[in-house]
């Protein structure tokens, strides 16, 4: 089993911001981007913290914020500013410790004229206190007489490309030492202060400069030969989201003088102590002769570990996590169908906040609803603070015309309405939380399943839902998207039979929704086993698509035809029937299945993130075994692998959710109220394969191997367990030779 | 005699944002930062053009718009991020070529592996053409194949320090080659149309990405060993304040295919013919062992002549010019006393624009007064777009407490009023501009006087002007300024004179200004021949300021005492007793002069870029050669010199005024009506000096040489000229003997 690293171990300046998104560091809280103290020219800076978001002009949509910096130290050597590519790096190592949350960088630099120095910089963003966070800069002459001069601070020059977010409304040195910084979201209306404090292994003079938006303090050290320096620094952060603010001045004094009083080491004992906790109950384990298996696991953990905001139920997880500002740090689907599972199986309390996020965010549903025409409450495409419809409504330019086009999604991509429902669902069956479904869940679907019902048209007697955009985006306003369809079906029929269960008082309601659920056309599987992706979608052109499929991921079909060319043709963007056949995999029998992952496989260039593990969980269902694990094995190169653009804009948080579906299907469970089974079936090399998850108040590890099956029931009550047939009771742990579960 | 280059040898990173700044180009419309094309982390971009003002936040001043850059170029050789800071360079040259406006910039770059790259950048401002900026890269490989890939285009992530000043309203790539740009400013509603396309010597593929607030092309290149690549730029801007710009897409498209057609070399070739003209008529020589001498004043020169807009009475001249963005791109005093005079001199026409300038925001003048419960026009202390007070509210933080400290300029450096009247009577008595002086010159000093009028109050039964600021910075807020008040009395005399002239209507305004110059309180020259600077200046205590003047320039003094402590004792920050005398030389006696110019200069720091040419004057005047040359050469460091971060913000325009001031003045001119006397004075070293100005329609060209002193007059009527007690009339041109003018 490979270490919780990842390492970069030569500098790269292509690489520089696919690292920085990689090596971030965070606590969903905080997302701080892994770039160096040391600035270089394309190095794109980043701080967040979740929740805030802010619009520059009247009409764009609200982005997350890119706070003003504490990372970034100017250095100068011998009174010449300081750049690490000049000179010679005579050796290089940048690591992020996944299992600490902590960043390293340690180069050993040679001068023109043959000064050495040693750099290290290590840098963490606290576990076990949100609001924090930590550096250490350790520099040490090997050969010379030397002076450095560091100058660090709170830089709020940082923008989103471009674009200014936050003015400055208050800075200050309380007591020659604490830097603070208050700053405010120019049209949210947020409060962020910022307090940064240093301290240094020798005494030398600071000074402190308050200008163009930056406030730093500036410190010189000679050092002898064979000496080093060392400067700690310490930052909080405090938000209005935070509560009351008017005593934040007061908090984030304490608290930062605390913090320079305990000193990095200490603060790295206890954020490590809170990750290893983190790691000891939901590390999963792979064994396999691909050492990236691991990896790309261990990451996708890490990742979904930073980038959720377990401290609030009124703050969702963006595209991109905490990580960049691709996607505006928006709430797609991604974050009930991709990353909810996770938290459904590990932690359903935080489930549970991701819809809650959503329920808080009912009456703007509601009113985008009734500005649509329509009923019930419509969940906007892309979602942020306040709930509204934040999709830009013009995306990319088209450089040709200089018109902006139009975004679609936000017009059409209506599935997202079914696929919240679900995710209630899926909840609902996954904890049986009751109160929940009480108090907002059912309310939640009600809404949802009255929004279906005004949207369906009458066409031939039949109702139909015209206009949409399945998943897969390459094909637009279409009518009777089989995803959309099937998808809404389920959650109003589920959703039905919830409301038949309550004493409910509606029963025009449930009339309703049964002559809707009566009459809503299914597309229907025809004589090749295939399920029509849309009413006209097997009847156009089909091209090669080799060559995209070579490139994907970077929608290079778009280089060679148009968009509306795109929609013309048996092309697919992502996962769409597939989508389906994986989150509804008993509508169908594995002939149609395996017939339909055929052809749109086929059809498909995945160049969404959001499409191999998807794949790859349908090829696993098909008995593809091998076809699987590649498809699992390019799923996990998406950020990992070898593209040096790949990530510049933060990670592919739906990807890394995923992964995590992916493996956890690899299992084949299946829950029916107190009781599961497992039907694992993984990739043939591997030799041991651990998964814990959490199951209605049980914490249950899997361990496959060789041998046999082992299953351990860590805490909570027993639980009725079938494999192979056979059923079991697991209360502490059971373990079942493996032949018996061969499939 | 130098040439007119301004060369760095060696790359620095330190002195980079120096050296932006002095080679800058610019034709008084456009100002372009003299930036490499390649990004260095610390590197300070700037492109303004001249009247494009913007507020980003409610409250804050306006400033000159940092635009959407043009300059930069993302470069990767062989698949790598290019940065000329790794590898060596082998041989480095950077020039500004004065005599043309040409930057350009050539290195010999040596990679790792031995791979060795010719860079040679050309740059240009057009001054045949105001809105044009060209430019040429050229790479040749010198020893290996090679692939070089080329980034660039319209790049509006650009800011002032983070402050964002416009929105993108139309990107467009025009037949695949024309990038265009449209941004607004978010608050003023300028807008601002940028074409830029590119023109290779070679045919590669071209690429274009509209991304993030950039409009890049982007091209890749195949090079052989010893084989040359060459890519010219070819940019436009535009703005609303050029007249309709409804039409400005067509105009600038069709301006930029011209200037593709046209190629860079051609450009170049107009563009420098045009600074020849400039040169050839207006360039100042001094034969000197001190080469910086003759350097300094082409420097001013060139400066002076690309930050003046010549194209419009509507703009003025900012303190850093179009250099850079110290002090918001405002309009301060010294437009008028240290600016003007040069243009007075030289292009009188350009002296009444920037007086036009100043009343066509007379409106704003009357109701700053009116607001401040004055009558007449009060001129704010720094003006930009609107003419409204632009000084900013609050300057620097005490970073102690946190508390902005509340700017006192705005409240009480009201002498500027007296500065702007001064310079309309300068200009009249300069140019006998009639038509002037009756549609503008004459209602500017009665608004003016009559803001005096209002301004003064009675105190002990004399008109006093309390609570003022003279030019004097560290000393606020105090009573009966003797610069202040001698000014005010001087210009609304001669206001009254010019009334009298008139057939006024006005009895009662006439009788009113006679009353207030009778009864105006002058500080008047004590026992020891001192005029005090204000009422309690002399009796304040002394401390010694040598240490403080070592480092002048730095305002060293303020980090050991608080501006109230300093206010409290007898420290000057600039000239203020020494302006006034320099200003109004006839009002006090050469004995006055010496013992206020001795007394005064002990107690000034010079920390004003302002103070060091106007001290050079007097001492001449007092006869103190050695002492004057010093203090000339030590104005001409101000930029020049070796602080690296002297100029960082911009260049220090008053101070290039002052240096050609110092010059004009060290030939004793004295003007009246159609005659003039001259009687130079001059650093003995110095073994010839050519001078030339204008003055009422002609242009006389002054040399002094060891042997004698010629005077040509170049075109114009003859004129009257007196040379050391005898009169002359000069015709075509006249020589003298020199022992004969030696004072």
């Amino acid at each position: 089993m490979t270490n919780l690293k990842l390492s970069e171990d030569t500098f790269n300046l292509k690489k520089i911001n696919k690292y920085a998104t990689l090596m971030t560091l965070g606590n969903g809280y905080i997302g701080l981007r892994g770039t160096h103290e040391e600035n270089y020219f394309n190095q794109k800076r980043g701080f967040y913290v979740a929740g805030i978001y802010n619009y520059s002009e009247a009409g764009e949509p609200e982005e997350i914020v890119n706070l003003p910096d504490v990372v970034g130290h100017e250095i100068e050597i011998d009174g010449q500013v300081f750049s690490s590519l000049t000179g010679k790096k005579l050796s290089y190592d940048r690591t992020l410790h996944m299992d600490r949350g902590e960043v390293i960088t340690r180069y050993l630099w040679e001068r023109e004229d043959g000064l050495r120095l040693q750099f290290a910089f290590h840098r963490l963003v606290a576990k076990h206190d949100l609001h924090v966070i930590a550096s250490k800069v350790m520099i040490t002459s090997m050969n010379r007489d030397v002076t450095v001069k560091l100058r660090t601070g709170i830089d709020a020059q940082q923008t989103n490309h471009g674009r200014q977010h936050v003015k400055e409304k208050h800075v200050q040195v309380h007591e020659e030492k604490y830097l603070q910084g208050t700053y405010e979201t120019t049209n949210s209306g947020q409060t962020i202060t910022l307090f940064s404090a240093c301290a240094y292994s020798h005494d030398c003079p600071v000074n402190f400069f308050a200008k163009n938006r930056q406030l730093l303090s500036e410190s010189v050290i000679s050092l002898g030969e064979d000496e080093s320096f060392q400067l700690e620094k310490f930052t909080t952060v405090e938000t209005s989201n935070d509560g009351d603010v008017s005593g934040s001045r007061d908090i984030g004094l304490e608290k930062v003088k605390h913090l320079t009083a305990q000193g990095y080491d200490e603060i790295l004992k206890q954020s490590a102590r809170a990750w290893k906790q983190f790691w000891d109950a939901n590390r999963i384990e792979i064994h396999s002769p691909n050492p990236m298996d691991q990896k790309a696991i261990d990451f996708a953990q890490y990742h979904l570990e930073i980038m959720t905001p377990k401290h609030s139920n009124n703050i969702s997880i963006g595209a991109k996590g905490l990580t960049g500002e691709g996607y505006k740090g928006h709430v797609f689907w991604d974050s009930e169908i991709f990353m909810l599972p996770y938290h459904l199986y590990n932690d359903p309390e935080v489930a549970r906040q991701l819809l809650e996020y959503r329920y808080q965010r009912m009456p703007e549903a509601k009113n985008l609803a009734t500005e649509h025409g329509y009923h019930g409450a419509q969940f906007p495409w892309e979602s942020a603070r306040t709930g509204k419809e934040e999709t830009p409504k013009y995306a990319a330019i088209n450089i040709r015309t200089g018109e902006r086009q139009k975004v679609a999604s936000a017009l059409a991509e209506h599935h997202i309405v079914a696929d919240i429902a679900f995710a209630v669902l899926h909840y609902y069956r996954g904890t049986g939380d009751e109160d929940f479904m009480k108090e907002k869940g059912l309310e939640m679907l009600v809404e949802t399943s009255k929004f279906w019902l005004s949207r369906a048209e009458e066409v031939d007697g039949r109702l139909q839902l015209l206009g949409v955009i399945g998943p897969d985006e390459y094909t637009e306003f279409i009518d009777n998207n089989a995803y959309t369809n099937y998808m809404v079906h389920y959650t109003v029929q589920e959703t039905l039979d919830l409301l038949r269960g309550v004493d409910s008082e509606n029963q025009q309601q449930i009339k309703e929704m049964e002559n809707f659920l009566d009459r809503l056309y299914l597309p229907e599987v025809n004589a090749d086993n295939l399920i029509p992706q849309d009413d006209t979608f097997l009847n156009k052109p089909i091209i090669d698509l080799a060559p995209y499929k070579q490139q994907q991921g970077s929608q290079s079909i778009l280089l060679d035809y148009s968009r509306t060319e795109v929609n013309e043709m048996q092309i697919l963007k992502q996962a769409d029937v597939v989508m389906l056949l994986f989150l509804l995999p008993d509508l169908f029998s594995r002939d149609v299945v395996e017939a339909n992952y055929r052809y749109y496989e086929a059809r498909t260039i995945h160049d969404s993130s959001l499409s191999k593990a998807i794949h790859a969980i349908l090829a696993m269902r098909c008995g593809h075994k091998t076809t699987a694990y590649q498809f699992f094995q390019e799923a996990c190169l998406i950020d990992l692998g070898p593209n040096p653009h790949s990530s510049d804009d933060g990670i592919h948080a739906a990807s890394l959710g995923s992964i995590w579906l992916a493996l956890f299907n690899f299992l084949n469970l299946n829950f029916t109220g107190e009781r599961f089974k497992i039907d694992p079936v993984l990739p043939d090399t591997w030799t041991y394969f651990k998964f814990p998850f959490s199951y209605r108040g049980r914490r249950i590890v899997v361990e496959v191997s060789d041998q046999n099956l082992k299953l351990s029931n860590v805490y909570g009550k027993p639980i009725g367990v079938e494999v192979g047939g056979n059923s079991y009771q697991l209360t502490d742990y059971i373990e079942i030779p493996l032949p018996q579960i061969v499939t």
